[in-house]
């Protein structure tokens, strides 16, 4: 698949083939006539895409949409195919990673036009080449949503990644010297953000081809694209869920942050308070007066250090009263 | 019904009977072909549900749904059957457990697929047993819709105990020193929030049932549906209005916090303002300088001390007219 | 009123009476086959309601409803009837208190349940007695529209108590001593949710009736029923017209505390800045060296002083323009 | 128009004339049989508006709609009359001052209700007598917009006059040390609460008259109130602007005074912890033992003296570091 | 175009020409009456515009919302035309500038309104001269499409500079000394709230004229309209995206405020706590009183120094367990 853009798999009920391409003759060649075709192509080739737009007569409007990668996902209806673009999210370590995945599906061919070769589709090539389950039975469209479901299913995966990095973040709530902690979630936030971005579309776009009168479109799949509907809606749901963990997480690390600072003020001021006071005792009888009877006593000495013995007793048992210690 | 996975009721208005079963071949046998029977299955066996979907045509999809317990609640028509999933909450020691119960609503069957045995269902299989109320007068829909309103009844007793755990948070938000509170209350907006994503979308669920067209519900169940809707609604309003109580609790408590720390502000900032001073003026009866004509005024001594209750006095008549003695 | 749990009022155009019974058959005697009776229960007896139902032909859910005083506010239509449940709200010493009031509204008879005796009806009675306002010559349904308005104009009472309160708030909002000020607030802020929890589903009930196309209201009441609807939105946007005022009440109160704390903050800050270093300078003249020129010279003393006082001066002069003091 | 409680206006292509008058028999009088007729009252009169009901055929519940001032601005549809309630907004020192304006719009005639002398209408008098426009030529529903246009254009007075207001914080908010901020912006979030509950609902009413089937309303006009929609709709985001104008300046005034707290606590910091190491040096010289060996040094007190100007660099140094000086 | 208001382009598949024009006799005379006639005015000239509004029968009301520059955006179909008004977005210095373009478009002639000279459709009047793309093939509303698409294009050169202010924020953020952080940030939330008031409107507006009925718009146009509708939202949407950054940005800022807050306090605290004991005991030691045992012991001075190191190590062991230090 690395040499050519492009990979053509052709299936009916009975048999199927694969072939790699690189011109549109080429995908003309392999193009199953009596059954279903299915080309992907795995990087955004301009000229290719443009050529394959007048061969299947695509809006170039469309072809507009295939090659913006900033494209919101959609469905969108014309006069012989659907066009529906969306995004695939893999999990790398530095977070997730969009895709653009850009569906055609007409009577009987789909294309898909992906921005980078590697997908979630060998799972689907598979399935076609050992006649598994259903899928070659039935027609392009159920292709187009078994396409879909797979890209669907990565996302629960993008999920559960960030669900543990959240659950990480709850451990640290607790740390209120952990500066770093609201710039680090800060940044969970905004995968999320961008995460909702993506799902929450595809969840109108999937509505929409359920709703859909487009005659590349049979009934029978219904139930199944209201499945998908179901599965990110989910998706769509956890990514709400998330951000609930989150704001929750980060009022508890406020808490702990505020409650660390509130000890911090407390132990500043009961020692202050405790030796203040006393500090300023011993500095009486520290004066240089002349006369001062006190500091003659014999028992002076031991009655001053009596006397602020009371006193740290006293404040120590108001502090006890207060609950600050 | 420990060791057979399934309970299989058959009764009409005549009579009731009760087996248990572990094959499909059980289950049609004691399947009453006049009346209404209902099949109960208390775990998800995969294979079992496999066979008993192709001998009651149930569509693949709703299998795959009875069989992912993480489905979000959904109510979808098929051809001859309505398929309802949803949640139920048991309460336990710690918290609310989750259980998905599935029901396949037929012409004149109802098969229903727990998660675990022992369940909120004996009431009904009593009721059904002693021909009380009109359980055994009616059809296989108000079956559905008694074991839908058994699950939803006992949503009110996890949400009184999380009403009680609520109130618990009322008498600890005054008290500033619980630093443990923010961390509790967030396990219980956690809960409530749960509890939510299982409630809301039930909701919608049986609005939808009752605006269904489905032929396996009869318009005579309206008003039980509809009925159903409000205590669900009830449900989902008492979740919203205990999530207001939580946020309200927390107010408080960051109130309180916030008072505790005026005032320990206050005690350190009276203690110092008081003394400073006063530590400063016998810091200057304290210098060594060898002309210092006050040491050696006969009363320097008691007008120093005179001089200092005066500042201290001055100080706190400031105090109490800031109001912060 | 008190002995019998019924009060029956009949009348017509001509003339009007009135009894109290205490079984369906005394209730059944003193009915108005010709004009339109009124059948008051002022207590939720189990047993007669019962009776009331099987000869009013009352569903079975109603009854139920009748009884369930935490019922949500509805209407809902039956074949031969329209059920309206919803909250009267009496002011008393310890704030608002609740009552469900349930109508059973029938082409030619209204009967009505109350929690308590004693209500808002009176006034109703009185018109119908003395034959005032248009209440003999209108029918079933506009009886039921009178009590219906009768209920919602005591929420304005009630809701004018609770703006009392709101006012009084705004006054101790500026006193950030009051410790009480957030737990106070948050009782009321509780009895805003309750209110809006009984308003906001009456809306959609009177709303309801307005479009229902139920046999027992007359095209002509429309009119009266937009106004009443007219009422309640009212009612609603009075209770978050609150729930606005008190949220801005506490951020005055926050900005007072704060404000307090920072004045706090300054005295401490200006009281310990200035004499710190003057405490300093002391103890360096305190000291016990045996070499110390300063000590001897003729105007040490006074020089010491001296600086010192310029050093005030000059923190006083930075604070000044810091603008602290 | 002083006496007479009832100014009339009476105009068709040809010619315009004007009257006042204080009864109903009056107003018969210098009705205007085959032009449009415009009955405007300028205070409430409940003998007269109940005597003009009955006369013009409206329904009791406008006129109790029309005497009761605390009425949302509503449109309603009668069988021959519109009936449209809404508030005028003057500006006069204290604030926005509302009077509420109820309109009856009938085929020729169209009556006005104002709750005090002196309006907004002098001008529509005017385009009147001058046949100014298309005012003369156009039926009673081109006055009832041109009136409603004439209350919504005052809006906008005093929306500016808001607007200066909000500026005038902005200018404020960075002042940390104003604490008549947070009391008096909430004033301002008052009022503008206040002109949103007013302008709000008009724009339903103005909504409603557009897709209103009434037949006092030409197709013509239609374009007039779409017009007049669009006015309030931009009257009605220049108040949420305004909102969230006051939300930010908020925001910045907090800023302020926490950044304010901020310096202060700096500048405490930095003076107690460069003096307290040094006070407890000299604290250490200025104790009385017998044997302390460094106060009979000969350079003891200048060493001293120099360990402390080097502890107090060592410190500032401190501070230069963490960028507190 | 400097002189002369009026810039006049007809053109038609086969060719095109282009005239200034001051008048509307010289506008009528460039009109090309077989193909498409393009009038574009770039500055509000009252008089031109209303003899223009005769000309081409445009209703009054439109040519008071082409003269209103503070006009919301809006899409409003009148009997041969289709009016349109919304933001150009210009990227200056000082931020966006705001510029109202009107759009008359009637079945074969466009007219556009501009406040000031100088625009964003000189590619289009290029692709017109050179007959690039479609443009000279489509009708007048093709290039009504095209003169929207042109202006939200330069949307995203706007967002793209607001991007890179928020990005250089976030730089900012964690500087807990840099109080104009918030201040600033206002002014970037103000600008993203006014951007948000010109896009969002618009967004419906390019909705009505995908779903208006208007014969000037031609069904082969919905692709391009629903093109420029996905590009409005994605110009929406960046602007939420925008708003949710700056929260995060500002979240960020105030834990970067308080952590620093929290730091000084603690270097306070620790400072204090350390040296108010030692202070307190060698003040005892300064007292003056005749007996004095300890103060004539050999090594009272080295064990008094020996007990405040003890003191001193047991605090930093206080401080180390507490995790401050």
């Amino acid at each position: 698949m690395n040499g050519d853009p492009v990979n053509i798999i052709g299936y009916d009920p009975v048999g199927a083939w694969e072939h790699n391409a690189g011109s549109v003759e080429e995908i003309l060649r392999y193009r199953n006539p009596a059954g279903i075709t299915w080309i992907d192509m795995n990087r955004l080739d301009n000229g290719l895409i443009s050529e394959l737009a007048k061969t299947f007569r695509i809006h170039p409007l469309t072809v507009e949409d295939i090659l913006d990668t900033k494209q919101r996902p959609k469905a969108e209806e014309f006069d012989d195919y659907l066009f529906i673009t969306f995004k695939a999210i893999h999990q790398s370590e530095d977070g997730p990673i969009f895709e653009q995945i850009s569906i055609v599906l007409k009577e009987d061919t789909v294309l898909t036009f992906q921005e980078r070769p590697g997908d979630n589709f060998d799972g689907i090539r598979k399935r076609i080449r050992d006649n598994a389950g259903r899928i070659r039975r039935l027609g392009a469209d159920y292709l187009a949503y078994a396409l879909m479901d797979a890209v669907v299913d990565e996302y629960f995966f993008v999920l559960d990644a960030l669900g543990d990095e959240i659950e990480n973040f709850e451990d640290r709530a607790a740390d209120d010297s952990d500066t770093n902690f609201i710039p680090d979630i800060q940044k969970t936030k905004q995968k999320l953000f961008i995460l909702r971005k993506s799902i929450w579309p595809l969840r109108d776009s999937v509505s929409h081809i359920i709703h859909s009168e487009s005659n590349v479109l049979r009934s029978e799949l219904e139930p199944f694209f209201k499945d998908l509907h179901d599965h990110v809606l989910q998706a769509a749901e956890t990514v709400e869920n998330y951000r609930e963990l989150v704001a929750g997480v980060m009022e508890v690390n406020l808490s702990a942050v505020s409650n660390g600072m509130n000890k911090i003020m407390k132990v500043l001021t009961i020692i202050s308070t405790l030796f203040i006071p006393l500090t300023f005792i011993v500095g009486v009888y520290g004066m240089n007066f002349e006369i001062m009877p006190e500091l003659h006593f014999p028992y002076g000495y031991p009655a001053v250090m009596g006397i602020m013995l009371l006193v740290a007793a006293g404040m120590l048992i108001f502090f006890k009263r207060r609950r600050w210690i």
